[in-house]
């Protein structure tokens, strides 16, 4: 098909209207394999050799009109452009301080690598920073709002941590809400226009311990509350009200976010798996949650499900591009 | 290239083993453009008649593996397979009790003939309820939540009406949590696994009053609020925990929904007409609601804007198909 949309190309006599070529280059699988974004056209490409013409019967019995498929129009496509693509910054709390009674989030490390293998292949720059207390989160979010991202195309932020109703935890057991972790990227100038992307593990509410997968909420023992009232989603108020952005939470409110001792988390392992091959294959990141939730959510984790949720008000398709 | 693909198939030297088989098939146009889903072969189809064999070179030149396409896989995409998809309940609240001082929602039948309109054509069976009660909005909610969806493949509820924080209203000014409107369909057992599709169109919070584009709140003009605290996001607590969800909200929090007395509200009328050409072109719904926020955010509504949200669980790719 590549070949064949090549002859078209070069092949086609001069007098084929505008129009024309235009609907023979819309169905070559050249201009759909290299999504995103239609091909950069350069006449001295050397790889784009004349090929013979070829027998290809009538164009139009060849695409048909209804067959035809859409190419995603620039204005509908995040821009994916710069070298690197963006910052990544991970919150990994691993060690909680003993006077918060918190166990330490064994397995998370494991998390922290596959997201750092993930994120430098999709060209991010990558930066970790681990156990942090509450104000200490704060302080690296603002200084990474701040930052100036003109030559960026986009904002990743992980935080790996224990977790309460609508927060995630320092390693002094103090609150942070997840509003105050994207809020301040709502404000940043430099990001106007691009993607800001979060993905939060963490247990949202009342706790599950179990010896080999552990709830990321507190690990004192104590079971879930029946008020259902007090049950806010994890998600409550995270979302800013401005554009651009897609939360990806592990987990919607009273289901478990489970973390595996030695193999990290069951959310941010798949999330990895999920990012990995599906970007490869350019699918939108929207396409590729979907397939971590049902990945997720069908897992029987010793009786009790695990159901991540998504949340954006994203404008754009969104593809992050692989190495 | 459908052509082409015919070809292969009925072309092919049967010594071909089962993987070679395939891989033409994965990469044929014919697979491709039948999305959703894989094409159901019927060696009787009178439609598949045999072609003679074309020469179309060397079967890796012309699809080498770097190039191949991934055709979604059954367990990968929900199955839109009865006729009709599923009952899309439509309630649409308009004039709303005098004592209760709200303002008539005008505009709001041409969001109505709208909906009907896109649903019929993606042969969903449409029933639509004018000037509801609160009470009467759960009675018809139960209703449709223990009717039999078994020869169903989803389930749409769209809400035209006021709103308030986490509420739409009935026309006696009464609130319905939108939870009390999804929560009965996660324990509809003939909705297992099938996507349950929600649209609200309602402002949420307080009120904005213009003559032409009216916001969707209590029409007594009073300013919003500015209690950053008090503004909860229109969709607190409005997902259920299970999975198979899909929210398409007029707006988040403080941004209002706005409705024009003669065209209808921006956010239905841009949401079917984005539905009615994405779905055309068997556009997966995230992207076509990543459409439908980025059209409505753009616009300038008179100095303000709205920001619609998505919010799901769901775990397959929905593609709703048209008529």
């Amino acid at each position: 098909m590549e070949q064949t949309g090549r002859v078209y190309k070069n092949g086609e006599p001069k007098t084929l209207n505008r129009e024309r070529k235009k609907s023979v280059r819309r169905n070559s699988k050249v201009a759909k394999e290299n999504l995103p974004g239609p091909r950069q056209r350069n006449p001295n490409d050397p790889k784009r050799k004349k090929q013979p013409l070829q027998t290809t019967g009538n164009i139009p019995e060849h695409f048909p009109k209804r067959k035809r498929s859409r190419l995603v129009a620039k204005e509908e496509l995040y821009s994916m452009s710069n070298e690197p693509h963006g910052h990544c910054l991970i919150i990994n709390n691993f060690n909680f301080e003993t006077r918060t009674s918190l166990g330490n989030r064994r397995g998370t490390d494991k998390d922290k690598d596959e997201l750092i293998k993930v994120f430098n292949k999709m060209h991010f720059e990558v930066e970790v920073q681990d156990d942090l207390q509450a104000s200490d989160m704060q302080r690296f979010i603002k200084q990474f709002a701040e930052k100036d991202h003109t030559q960026m195309d986009a904002f990743v932020c992980c935080v790996l941590s224990h977790g309460e109703k609508g927060t995630v935890l320092g390693v002094d057991g103090k609150q942070v809400a997840i509003r105050d972790l994207t809020q301040p990227f709502a404000e940043c100038r430099t990001l106007a226009g691009k993607p800001k992307i979060f993905f939060i593990q963490a247990c949202q509410g009342n706790v599950f311990q179990e010896a080999v997968c552990m709830a990321d909420g507190q690990e004192d023992g104590t079971k879930e509350g029946t008020d259902e009232k007090d049950a806010q989603t994890a998600t409550d108020q995270s979302i800013p009200k401005e554009a651009d952005f897609l939360i990806g939470m592990s987990t919607v409110e009273d289901y478990r976010s489970f973390r595996h001792a030695e193999d990290g988390s069951i959310y941010i392992q798949e999330l990895c798996k999920q990012l990995v091959s599906g970007s490869t294959r350019n699918e939108d990141i929207l396409l590729i949650l979907t397939n971590v939730n049902r990945i997720v959510s069908s897992k029987d984790l010793k009786g009790y499900k695990q159901m991540p949720e998504i949340r954006y008000t994203l404008t754009k398709k969104l593809v992050l591009p692989m190495k």
